[in-house]
């Protein structure tokens, strides 16, 4: 089994992101699954275009896309993308969109169908803070997340594909208000390895 | 025209809602518009019968919905419904479903149809804080505001629908971990009420 | 009686200061006692020396000093002040203190003497969020805290003082994370107000 | 040197305290230093008592204190103790004390005094969350805080003395508002593993 695991670049002022940091601490492979891994940029549409020439050169079972989510108190796995680009701010190369949607004509929303249940359980069960969440945002997070299931459904299918959320690391929070949670790098990255490894077992 | 608001039953070990203690403050009328308040119990699909009912007697031109949304910092503008019951607690009468449908074969999410931008703006310049929300959850909230949309869909043509959740009042963070927000019950009925008044101005 | 309530200049790359703001909206009189506001720089021992002679001239029977607590979810009245400079960042200066006692051979601390219980009660029964807090920081607000306190104790007997923190407006949330807590300007001076025409009726 | 690390037992309708599950794992000895582990009631006054007890018997050249501040995002190094015992709850044995001093006609305050400096910055090199704090409440860890300081003071001069809080750990806060922070007890543990370390090389 192939699995392509994804971090994106920095953003919003901030210098590192904690997605990508994690995922190039992955192994390179696990019982079951070779894991390949890519960063993608920050940019409305062209991050969709990038994902989809790695899906078509990689051709994995699996999609595992992940993303910093600032505030987040806890890893949170993605059940849901929108057909919506809206954000308060722009995209690394300047483009601010607000109420646009992602394909014109596209359905309002795809659901994650990796197994989300069994890989929140075994980050549980290590004891890291994990929750299902309902939302990855409308801005680039959801947009590869909305991106992928739409190919998964039009265009390879059998793909299987989700998206994780991971807090900030401790060191992007001293610039920031009292009350904003974080996580070290070294918990991020044993969560999102456990998750592929349980991909790998039930995917 | 006819503006159907509602709030919600407390629920999850609370002894108030603030949500309908809101909407219960609402005037009767405003420039446009007639007010109509009603409450709905925190029970999976009895909601959504109950709903539909004053629905079908009220007709009105929107439907704004209205609910607690324990943690949140701000006033929420929900901007999409989707097509799952999920959640950590039970419902009002025992009921505790995760990962059903709302609606067997229903599209997987409507987003809401009423001015939200115009809502947001008047809101924001009141000086009450308001955040673009584009998630409800999976719980009664989330439930209605499909429903809704659903039903304006495929019954109700032209009708408008969307949900505001509101924070905790003060009173309902005093046994609830530091740091946990909240909002005066005059701050979200004025919020609410400017919404309404905005609505009956623009939809 | 008079009572003498200050807030401060913005700091911290802020444009405002809510503190200031809403000290600027008190009456001029409650029941009881004419109130006398002024506003102070964020700079190490200037604000206090800016302080004393206020005192000196207007000798106020209660010194009530505002500031701007950045993250906190309620109105918060100080208890505390101890004799220590320390922050992340500096003044508007540009000095940067950490670990410099405020006065040296000081006490450790000074207890507020203003009747705090009262405030805070008739702040709760206004349905506003308030706590009592054991910590003004150790940055420019626990400054003034302890230096007015040291004032009352050494060189005006039977003045009270203490200090009240105010969270961030909601305006200024907007570029911040995810669930950084705010309140509306109006519900702050509200507050003060209320916490003022307490002090006259119980000091 | 004698390192004597305590952490308190669940209270607050808890049924774990992670300060003492994560004082348990600390290895029995580090390069420079024996390690004594000793867990605490949360009884005002008793809890004292008992640590006195400890501190005769042992008689440390360093005492961590460590407990658990429910809602804290990182690591929190408390700087210092007041005389004032004040909670919104009981004591695990149902007293409930409001304003009362810990100490009649001690000091309103000390100081800590180990080497928080070096402790603080051994644990951000780590990459865990960390910050200094001006308040460890007014509930029994402060209580334990202010009187081991007053011992130190008073009756074991040369004793040093500081008080560490822990976060909740992730299965603390499902029940808990959306928004309510954590950490894995590995890096809880780890931390205070690091902080002993570092007190060995210092004190």
């Amino acid at each position: 089994m192939k699995i392509l695991v994804t971090g994106f670049d920095p953003f919003g002022g901030e210098t590192v992101n904690p997605s990508w940091m994690a995922v190039e601490k992955l192994t390179d492979t696990v019982p079951g699954a070779e894991i390949i891994k890519r960063s993608l940029p920050v940019v409305w549409f062209k991050a969709l275009d990038i994902l989809g020439g790695y899906i078509e050169e990689i051709r994995p079972d699996v999609v595992v896309m992940c993303g910093q989510a600032g505030g987040a108190d806890s890893m949170r796995i993605e059940r849901v993308g929108i057909n919506l680009c809206e954000a308060k701010i722009a995209d690394n190369e300047g483009l601010h969109l607000v109420g646009d949607p992602i394909l014109k004509d596209g359905p309002n929303a795809y659901f994650s169908n990796f197994p989300y249940r069994a890989m929140f359980a075994a980050v549980e069960e290590a004891g890291i803070a994990v929750k299902h969440s309902f939302s990855a945002g409308a801005y680039l997070c959801n947009h590869v997340l909305y991106g992928a299931l739409h190919l998964a459904e039009t265009k390879y299918p059998g793909m299987k594909a989700g998206f994780i959320h991971v807090p900030y690391l401790p060191e992007q929070t001293e610039a920031k208000p009292e009350g904003t949670p974080s996580m070290p790098l070294e918990t991020i990255a044993k969560a999102i390895q456990i998750m592929v490894e349980t991909i790998a077992k039930e995917a």
